[in-house]
């Protein structure tokens, strides 16, 4: 079966034995799949990955790099057939998605960052019946190919527990901020403050639901939180009285959507008092903070990863009831071929927010 | 008046100029005063907690270092006499606590942190009327001269809202955790887990009230933990098992009472997933963390920032009713010729909790 593989650090166009599934597994076809911002980092620093991933208790790894990985874990996929100790209640054609996760003999694996279980970087998977969601007749399934990332947005903002008088502010409108942003959107919050250098992506942002987008050249999304969230004549500047005013204030909440050194300090400096902060980009590297600026403004930093079932599941239905309108999102298209382009291409995001992978073409 | 002095980066001890009280003010006799590790860094690094507290919001400073800083905001005092403006409720010779901030005409000033408003390192205050709590009748002044610092610890603990269910893991017995300590105690948390390298200092956090006192070279305190709170067979090592089976595992919390470069890094590394981690240390340096490890735990970080004034209040009068016992703590005492000998002492603390100085001697 054809895939595009990560075989020494390049994406290569090849064959790959067909994957076969286990006990409880299924085996599918895969109709879309989406290019993650880890799938670029994993490409260019793969074992920097796995040796953290390791050392930070994701248990020991499952991708040996002398052997051949296909990635991809946002993909919706038509059920081919069912293996042993299956139901077999959804009917080969039926359309589907998963959560990227299968249980086998040798444990728990991560569908597209595995040797064992292949991603929807190429044209076949096998996934676990248990998990499977039926795409929702009339749903598209390039639609359905995004409940990943955006359920990712919702986890963060379900863990934010953002209520009416908060006044969100996402930092940077790539995918990430985009899944916030809906999220926030669907919870109906508002306003929601965006920011970004690309103009691109402020479009985007404001697509997906955003009421304010900033370019931070021009002016600070904290600027713009202080004149929605802070009466008229109360002074910041004192922190005895912004202590004193804060149930006056709506409070800010900070999404992080970056993931790149730096970023953290960033808002550690710009936010608001008593703001909570939720770190939703993943930045695999060491590093900096001065955190007596969290301290001197009593911070709250809500560190966040991926989704639960229910928020996946959950996720799916809102897309298809078109309660999420995930349209903007989608930027681009490819075959097998075209991937390894694709990664370029998302080097330099002005362009793309997700471009989906169709390995059958 | 006599006061140990802050000047040219010494203690020296000197008179200085009696502080006159303005309107709403009053003038008091220091009765007893706490050195507070915030003093200790003072005396080493002005300049850069100068600087570093105007970046971090703070407001413009409040001290010209060429001139004198007498310190000290860990007080009881002794009403002498009343300023214009006040409703002298509380009578000359009223033992009293306050919130070491005081209201003038130049705005708000931090007691013990600036030139115009003297801390309890000399003989004579000026307090805010407005400020001032009675000593209740038989409580005894050193112990209501350790209200302060306690009210650190209370705040923490309501910041970090612990219920029933968690489990508290005291990172550094100095006087930090040891209120931390008091403040878990007085909310009947059980059991509560303390780690200090020294025996002194893990003897202490037993008297305050810490279940399990641990020394981090002979066995980690998050190995503790999960002898407590995660019931035997389920396996940790694996994160899906860990995700699913939360409701099971008694939550921790970990509260970070050192306050040097590393310490948070190092509990990124070691606490459970899920752990809320309550920064209550002050460090003011820049620090390295990861914050992959904080993603893949899915941690969440509560800065937090001295008190309420109604913690304050509670944790006086939690000190005078019995409900926290602070003799432990106090394990010194000096007149201002002791100070910067107390200050060296400090420095090395195994022997000392809380040092406190009475100017009158």
């Amino acid at each position: 079966v054809r895939a595009s593989v990560m075989r020494d650090k390049q994406l290569v166009v090849d064959t790959v034995p067909d994957p076969v599934p286990g006990p409880g597994q299924v085996l599918v076809k895969t109709l879309a799949c989406g290019i993650c911002g880890s799938d670029l980092h994993m490409l260019k620093h793969a074992e920097q990955m796995i040796a953290v991933g390791e050392r930070a208790g994701q248990g020991p790894p499952q991708m040996d790099l002398s052997r051949d990985i296909v990635m991809g874990h946002e993909f919706c996929a038509e059920i081919l057939e069912h293996g042993v100790n299956t139901s077999g209640s959804l009917k080969p054609g039926t359309r589907v998605c998963s959560m990227p996760i299968a249980f086998g003999p040798s444990g728990v694996g991560a569908v597209g960052y595995s040797n064992d279980y292949p991603g929807g970087y190429g044209e076949l998977l096998v996934l676990n019946e248990m998990l499977l969601l039926e795409v929702p007749n009339g749903l598209s399934t390039e639609r359905a190919a995004l409940t990943e990332p955006l359920a990712v947005g919702l986890h963060a903002v379900e863990k934010a527990n953002v209520g009416e008088r908060d006044v969100p502010i996402v930092i940077g409108c790539g995918p990430v901020g985009l899944a916030v942003i809906a999220g926030l959107k669907l919870k109906g919050v508002s306003p929601i403050i965006a920011a970004d250098f690309s103009a691109t992506r402020r479009a985007m942002a404001s697509r997906m639901g955003a009421d304010i987008v900033v370019n931070p050249s021009d002016i600070s999304p904290y600027q713009r939180w202080e004149e929605i969230a802070v009466p008229p004549g109360l002074d910041l500047g004192n922190p005895m009285v912004a202590m004193m005013a804060a149930d006056q204030i709506r409070p800010g909440v900070v999404f992080e959507c970056v993931g790149v050194p730096g970023l953290i300090q960033q808002i550690l400096e710009g936010a608001p008092r008593a703001a909570r902060v939720v770190v939703v980009g993943v930045c695999m590297e060491p590093d900096r903070i001065e955190p007596i600026f969290a301290i001197n403004k009593e911070l709250n930093l809500q560190f966040v990863l991926a989704y639960t079932p229910v928020e996946f599941a959950d996720t799916l239905r809102h897309i298809a009831e078109g309660d999420i309108d995930v349209d903007p999102m989608i930027t681009g298209k490819v075959g097998v071929e075209g991937v390894a382009g694709a990664f370029e291409e998302l080097a330099s995001p002005d362009h793309h927010a997700k471009i989906l992978i169709e390995p059958w073409r």
